[in-house]
């Protein structure tokens, strides 16, 4: 079978590639940004486009309502969630594949060298926000079912589908459904595994699979000291200034190493085994590529290997976000916010409970307003999505990793992330399976950053690789 | 005269009021906002409009050009400045004008209640940004000159015009116009005084001459860690982040109370007289309803009210205004900037020169960030302006003074402000007279804030002010 299928669907996926692009090309134009209200619109038309495509591929569709949410003082309606049936042969393995819709912010004031809503190929890379964040990975699926009707074969799994547009946002209104409502209904009764694509490679040229998600507990620090914006020629010198106060508490969080300086921060953390530290050593990362890939001056940890994927994957980071309400426009500005929002996160890792953190990190905040002793008015408030970790030698993973040798002709690394996709945990819980997640973009894609982008190459052998991953009944043939 | 000249005048300016408010409406309409390139246009437009208003009121005009500024790291035109001339008789006496047409940004989503760029009357108030900074004033001036044609009397004075679109952006190039072009072209030599109308009563009733300004040093504090900005979750824990570089720089600045940490810059501050001491005392000002007019929950100096002018007008104060580059908008946008822009600045007061303060700001700055220790790139600058004093006792202020009194019943307070007009200094040097300045709005006017506003009382009353102010040369009749 496989000589036959293998230079088919390599050739079928080559002749298809500029379809892929212009597929993409529309998803991207849909800028639909879950954390501003004012795109909620567009969120929701991303939502109905996708199904649309979904149906296209031959799937049977619903989208759930789950509710609304408070966004800017207001009550927005959340985009629903897509879910999707394709195939129910109980003589079929079931695989049931998660991805998002929605996006981070993006204007091309922020610094991108093209419109972000607007795809763009360059140099075999196609520029635009979500282009790998998550909708390449998502469409990578239509293509690879789709790959199987392109040769005349018979798709060899089942598929369910959970495509929400809520992820850069909390996922918020997804695990009420995942937990009370789809997995009551047995939604997940034949699900096999779980398969997420919206991480990265570690780097630029090795493919890895990852078992390893950082969590992350998001702070919004809100000081008022008038109730509007003051001149601060007018007003400076007579008010107790909310800035000041803001500033003050964010410069107690962390030090210039990165050191968290929340007490007890770091008690939790799950414990290095001598076993895990060797792991971080065989691993196919370079970090002066990286520091370069970035511009940094200089990394932390020295920029040694072992400690920078440490630091990146099993122990906690803060990072300081900005600040709402505080003049942000370039030029001279000169006014005294009235109230001031500052955003920082904290990364978390296995062994840290979101709860924990929380309070960990309200006490503290807590305590240095009291000792600051201001008139003004603080609140502190978080969302917060576990960390979570996979079995790496669980035979999904071992099959996975065939699959990839065959599309890359290396074994993968096994790695973790630290970025955050609570859903990760939830699908786990709900579904009682193994979660795998199989990164399709590479490690300089730059999610969430200016000029995010996806490889014309990722794109097309990951397609290949799905094709590859939906064979898992084959498991002993591709073995 | 006085008795045939006053009831004509007060039922001409009521009569025109509606008239007043439609042209305040056109002028608000322009969204002359000179921080930001992207309404330089409209900056340049604000000018032709009022060039033209400068015309039907028959006076000559020029435009002239200024140059061109570097903003947002392109070189942008400035705006012309306009100079207008009505009037050479040399029997008369001279009063030169000066008000600016620019604004500060302004969005509804600030926080307005209406729409920034649509004057809106309510309940005795217009709202619109630049309504009473500094539209309104500059509009006054042709009202009351069209007076004196509307009740066939001829104006008793010459007029000279300069007016700036820049004023919110430290009046790039109008110093060098003003000293090297308009002074030795002989434009100031048959000046008396100067009279700016560009700040504010104290309160909401009382009104007041204004004989001293603070002056402004304007800090960009800027840390790069990388060339772009960086997903948290990938990179937190990796890099040394700038945020916490630049919120350490910043939280060294000033403590909670507003005492500036920066080592000697109170030196150079005016010594404070006795007889200055007492000025304070007899200033009409409620500490509690300018406490309430910003819905503060305390004010500074524990609210006393000599303590708060002082702190206003004559001590330096310093505001942390906000960070360009950063996550501004609402929601958790989890991304570590590369770049980002600290702003702040510190008020300015006799005594204190900008390029001392700069030097002990840069030295204080530099001293923490080499303590600091991290190797990411720091750089700071500044654009400065000066304080101002006048003396109040001087014969135009006095003349002011009773023009004053014949509008408002009550004899004006003589006081000073907090904010900057750093053109004061330069118009004192290049006509080598006396600068009055002469308020029309109230003190909660709100001027660089959400929901500016000029109550329609004082246009209009305003407008009658400025009339009797032009009849300078009978400074006998008026007394």
């Amino acid at each position: 079978m496989a000589e036959k299928l293998l230079p088919q669907i390599f050739k079928f996926v080559d002749q298809n590639a500029e379809s892929y692009k212009n597929l993409l090309k529309e998803a991207v134009a849909i800028p639909s940004v879950s954390s501003d209200a004012k795109y909620r619109d567009e969120c929701i038309r991303m939502v109905h486009w996708t199904e649309q495509k979904l149906k296209d591929v031959g799937a049977s569709t619903q989208l759930r309502d789950v509710g609304f949410q408070t966004l800017d003082g207001k009550e927005v309606k959340l985009p629903p969630v897509l879910v999707g049936v394709l195939g129910k042969d109980p003589k079929k393995n079931t695989i049931c594949i998660y991805g998002h819709l929605d996006v981070q912010p993006a204007l091309k004031s922020d610094g991108w060298n093209t419109e972000p809503f607007e795809l763009v190929e360059k140099d075999g890379k196609l520029f635009g926000r979500g282009s790998t964040d998550d909708k390449g990975p998502v469409l990578g699926w239509f293509h690879a079912i789709n790959a199987y009707k392109g040769v005349g074969e018979e798709l060899p799994v089942n598929l369910k589908f959970v495509f929400e547009c809520m992820e850069e946002s909390g996922s918020e209104g997804l695990d009420d459904l995942l937990m009370k409502e789809l997995k009551p209904e047995g939604f997940f009764e034949d699900v096999d595994f779980v398969c997420i694509s919206d991480n990265y490679w570690l780097g630029t040229t090795k493919p890895c699979i990852t078992y390893g998600l950082r969590g992350i507990s998001y702070y919004f620090l809100e000081v008022e000291c008038a109730k509007m914006d003051l001149h601060s020629g007018v007003y400076g010198g007579t008010v107790h200034e909310a800035m000041t106060d803001l500033i003050y508490l964010m410069s107690q969080l962390v030090d210039k190493n990165g050191k968290i300086l929340i007490p007890g921060i770091y008690n939790s953390v799950a414990p290095l085994t001598e076993n895990e530290k060797n792991l971080y050593t065989t691993i196919d990362f370079d970090p002066e590529a990286y520091r370069n890939s970035i511009g940094a001056y200089k990394l932390a940890h020295e920029g040694v290997k072992e400690q920078l994927l440490m630091h990146r994957w099993r122990y906690p980071s803060l990072s300081l976000h900005g600040i709402e309400g505080a003049a942000f426009q370039p030029g001279a500005k000169t006014v005294v916010p009235g109230k001031v929002i500052g955003k920082f996160s904290i990364r978390l890792v296995p062994n840290q409970e979101p709860e924990e953190i929380e309070q960990l990190v309200f006490d503290y905040v807590n305590k240095k307003w009291a000792e600051h002793g201001s008139p003004n008015k603080m609140n502190i408030t978080a969302q917060s999505g576990r960390a979570w970790t996979e079995n790496p030698d669980h035979p999904h993973y071992q099959a996975a990793a065939r699959a990839t040798k065959l599309i890359y002709q290396t074994d993968p690394d096994m790695s973790r992330e630290g970025g955050s996709i609570p859903v990760t945990i939830t699908l786990q819980e709900a579904s009682g399976r193994n979660v795998l997640l199989l990164p399709m973009g590479a490690g300089d894609d730059m999610a969430h950053s200016q000029n995010e982008k996806l490889n014309v190459r990722n794109y097309i052998e990951g397609v290949r690789l799905l094709f590859y991953l939906s064979l898992t009944r084959c498991c002993s043939w591709i073995r």
